[in-house]
């Protein structure tokens, strides 16, 4: 249906990158007998990764820190698997991305759900604070932050990992944390991006290449110990990666998405037209009486309603043939979420209709 | 090592089928923007199997009956989600495939094992029928099977069927059974395969193509609700294929492969090489003093250490450079397994050796 604006997910509206064609097309061509034999984290892209990963958050990480993973969901749950047991309690900050819930659940765990400190939705680390308890095994943040495009500050996350730190000697057992960070890539006005994983060494990050390629479908993901991890600690960890992994149902990527990571590490979405998109999405929402979060990463857009009845102007919206995700689906209700990953030709379409139902 | 022989794995030891590599090829080629987009279990290929598994077992499976997944061991996965709780007992037979007990383990299931019928190796349907409890809610059977060969008759599956209806209503819960099939189109000698899906309606099969196509690297298999369940049971597992999938780490194919399987059906390992290689290394393993069970189906060869040190028997295979799967790893340590996947001048290598050690 071509009148439709379609902003919910963060699809492609747009053909594929070229490039992640060519590089499936050409590692599909087999070097050897072993080239679609079983696959778990193959050496050479664990080898790139670490490398690649270490460069760009001054880390030292070794091949023996990447698993490879079939996308980013696989790098949650076995981080789950790792460091969670039945019944134990894992924190993360609201909004949030929805799969988190029940993703845990699914793990046995029980999840904790804190607010972000709203209208900056910043971490709210007196929230976290008194969240932590006795089963608390896990904090999950993620930065840049769905739906938000909140980008955490390097002090905020030192404040955490000094909470953590002191929570982890009170109740007398590590709390790990996964840094969510599939976004890493996509940040706006050259802002930085600090790991939790160079401030907590007790921290796993989860990766999708899904979203800087916009390419979701073909599965490609990590999940990255960090190197500042205590040796004993982070042998355990590694020691362990290829039985969870086995045992949850064999969750490396394809043989050809693992040949082609050096290839696609170098692609991108044009991120270009993510920042026009933004900025002209921004001026005319505000224009139109809107409150718009200033996003510093992902291709998200968060906004606040303009009045009270969110679920009408969800209809107005949707009765303009405009659907964007309503945050009620985020324990949000008063705001909504614009995937930008929209084409220029969408945007320009559906500015009359946001502007009509303010 | 070109001078090692290795037997133990069912893996490659010759070139890809160009047959994969075109498929792969071609079907990365985007024909819409939404080419690599999130893909769970798209229509046309769930329609495809649906027809075409309905032709092989002669039931009329419905598209919605068939999960696409990222290979067998997701859809083994998804089943013990979809029908086990946590602390309920899932029986099947040893010697057995050895990821079940890790992945029912990671299910926070409790694996109770009974003994196939040797030397025979059929099911073992009063041990079956002792093993089952109150907390009994799942019987896997796997047909054709890894790594005795055998494919087990239409009457031995009824009896279990019978067996299976009566502790149902002894116990007063269903009793579910998954069947999981990998092998079934890997048959030898012409034999027949009956799927219990086709005399148990809540049986649920679980299959990889990454047998049939020897290219396990890249994920691609499904499970199937058999179209006997009744309408409710079936309907209302149907509706939760997808968030179990999703929770379990979006375990579904890539895209590509997708795109491929009405391509990928198409193929197959060349099993008259491989009937050829089971005939060559029966007749020589039987002459020296082996006693080897005829496989029907599988590309196993199932056989008896000749004499009561196993273990003395497998290192002076291995100090030959020939490496098999000692049967302990799936508790009979009195045999070993060795994978038809070989090339025939790997065979002609190692005969010697066996001949040698015996």
């Amino acid at each position: 249906m071509p009148a439709i604006c379609d902003f919910t997910l963060g699809n492609p509206h747009e053909m594929p990158l070229q490039g992640v064609v060519t590089a499936i097309r050409e590692w599909a061509i087999p070097h050897d007998k072993n080239w679609f034999a079983y696959k778990a984290s193959e050496p050479e892209p664990q080898a790139f990764i670490a490398e690649r990963l270490g460069l760009e958050l001054d880390l030292a990480f070794e091949p023996g820190d990447i698993a490879l993973t079939a996308g980013a969901f696989a790098a949650i749950m076995i981080a789950f698997r790792l460091v969670v047991d039945a019944g134990d309690e894992v924190i993360y900050s609201e909004p949030a991305w929805f799969c988190y819930e029940p993703m845990l659940l699914a793990a046995n765990a029980v999840p904790r759900k804190v607010n972000l400190r709203s209208p900056t939705f910043d971490l709210d680390l007196v929230a976290v604070e008194a969240a932590i308890g006795p089963r608390t095994r896990l904090v999950i943040v993620n930065t840049p932050h769905n739906p938000t495009g909140r980008i955490y500050s390097r002090a905020s996350l030192e404040a955490l990992a000094d909470l953590l730190e002191r929570a982890s000697a009170r109740i007398g057992h590590r709390i790990f944390l996964l840094s969510d960070e599939p976004y890493r890539q996509l940040r706006f006005d050259g802002h930085g991006f600090t790991s939790p994983a160079a401030l907590y060494p007790w921290t796993l990050i989860s990766y999708s290449y899904g979203k800087v390629l916009l390419a979701p479908g073909q599965r490609l993901g990590y999940l990255a110990l960090s190197p500042l991890m205590p040796t004993a600690d982070r042998h355990s960890l590694r020691a362990v990666l290829f039985s969870a992994q086995m045992a949850l149902g064999w969750c490396f990527p394809n043989a050809v998405m693992q040949y082609a990571v050096p290839d696609l590490d170098k692609l991108s979405i044009d991120q270009v037209a993510l920042t026009r998109r933004r900025d002209r999405f921004m001026a005319a929402l505000l224009r139109a009486g809107y409150s718009v979060l200033v996003p510093e990463g992902t291709f998200y857009l968060w906004s606040k309603w303009t009045d009270s009845d969110p679920q009408r102007q969800w209809n107005a919206l949707a009765d303009r043939d405009v659907f964007v995700l309503p945050g009620s689906v985020m324990n949000s209700p008063g705001y909504f979420r614009i995937s930008l990953t929209a084409s220029d030709e969408m945007v320009e379409r559906a500015l009359p209709a946001f502007v009509e139902v303010a």
